[in-house]
């Protein structure tokens, strides 16, 4: 099965897209797609499978699948990269526009040079913070802000916060030495967070500077990931470390997302997303 | 820069190949070129760069380029891809032809059904079995075979076989067990190899049948490795666990391949080569 395809990357987090406004694809086929194009060695290559598709709800919507088939509901880095694909190829004629995902309809702007866009402010929502809307299990239902979190013999405090999808964001003192790869596969499926949970550690360099590494759920440790920034940002405010209605710079492995959670509660990214490659994927389908 | 590429894998080792029959690049940008476009990322995502080019020499020529930028000399993986990708875009026009590589001239040989090439035939040559041949260091100019070898307090035993790359084959009771992330990056270091060297762990389970895998030099652990698989068995028959001029089955990550030392020492390989991809690399050199 020949599947035209368009590959992106928002700070190295890379998806494989499929305009679905001028291809079509059976739904039963979708996971294994993105299990099979994601593979590096026997397919493209990618942290996932996003679609862009016509929508009555939106401008224009997604849909995204991560590299072990699993359907996730946002991804910050993916939908710039969404926003990019839509308006240079004219799946909307204008630079602020609405998209559909399945944690909800999110405004997207872009900045662009002719009809190039190097830069877009996707506006993320509004973070929920009540425990039950994360979801994580405990005794009391008020935000989770610093909160004890023993795993495998280690003391941690937890700021939990929903940017559609769940995000446990704990507070180090040297990036270089958080346990990701040893608490992140743990902590993502840890009882506690019954729809599992985005794992991200946090080093506050300044009131405006942090740097961040991240365990996706379901996708294991990524370059970037841009609901995880917000979420860091919004618990550093939450514990006091920066100020609302302020940028903050967040250094990923993959690059710089500047991040504001403003006056209205709304929380604004800003970023590239970047074109690498276009073609034909010759799937030859493993069920 | 907008370069088009086509994306092959033998049993899940995959290359980017360049068809510079029909496309040119300058020769400073190669190795910054492989780096970027073999990076999963930012990138395609692959084990290496091949290209692809016309010779004076041979029917068709290839240079290989490892992710990290290095030039090598030969892949038996790779050499299947490119003699698919020679006899399917008429760069050659009969099955069996010449391909040349910074290792030498090598006879391929194609089956195909119509037009469509699903396996290769490869006479990967006469492997070198002499000491300074393989480059290793040591006191005699002997054969190196079953020869005592410690490293980080492992007491091994290293048989070296040249295939126009340095291999050093270590036979495992369980390839499960075998210490490949552990002992792989030191030993492909270790001086004892004054140019590096791939490193394979083998557990025999027949006369014609084996478990294979690989550390290779400039790339790490990859799904497999042809020439190494050839190495491995020329090893194996070295200290005497199978027999000359019969087909081996050698069972890599990626799947399966058949070697044969054939009585006039030529070594023999027949495997799968599958397209992936193909398309353009939107190319933002950084260097």
């Amino acid at each position: 099965m020949e599947i035209p395809y368009t590959k992106m990357h928002g700070l190295g987090n890379s998806y494989i897209f499929l305009d679905l406004f001028h291809f079509s694809i059976e739904e039963e086929m979708l996971a294994d797609l993105a299990v099979q194009a994601a593979n590096v060695h026997t397919g493209i290559g990618s942290d996932g499978l996003i679609l862009i598709h016509p929508t009555d709800n939106a401008d224009v919507g997604m849909r995204i699948f991560n590299k072990d088939g699993s359907e996730g509901k946002n991804c910050g880095n993916g939908l710039r990269c969404v926003a990019k694909f839509a308006y240079e190829n004219n799946l909307v004629n204008k630079p602020q526009f609405i998209i559909e995902t399945k944690a909800g309809n999110v405004t997207a702007e872009v900045f662009h040079e002719g009809d190039k866009v190097e830069e877009v402010t996707i506006d993320m929502g509004v973070p929920d913070l009540l425990r039950q809307e994360i979801p994580m299990r405990g005794k009391d239902n008020g935000r989770v802000v610093g909160e004890s979190f023993e795993i495998s013999h280690h003391p941690l405090e937890v700021t939990a916060v929903s940017m559609g999808n769940p995000h446990a964001v704990f507070f180090v003192d040297k990036i270089e030495e958080a346990p990701l790869y040893e608490l992140g596969p743990m902590i993502t499926n840890d009882s506690r967070f019954p729809e599992g949970v985005n794992v991200e550690f946090v080093e506050i360099v300044s009131e405006k500077e942090m740097h961040f590494r991240v365990w996706e759920r379901g996708s294991g440790v990524t370059q970037a990931c841009g609901t995880g920034a917000c979420a860091a940002v919004v618990a550093s405010i939450l514990n006091g470390y920066s100020q609302k209605n302020t940028e903050t710079c967040v250094h990923l492995s993959g690059g710089d997302l500047f991040i504001k959670w403003a006056a209205d509660d709304h929380v604004w990214m800003r970023g590239k997303a970047e074109l690498t490659t276009q073609g034909t994927f010759y799937w030859k389908r493993k069920s």
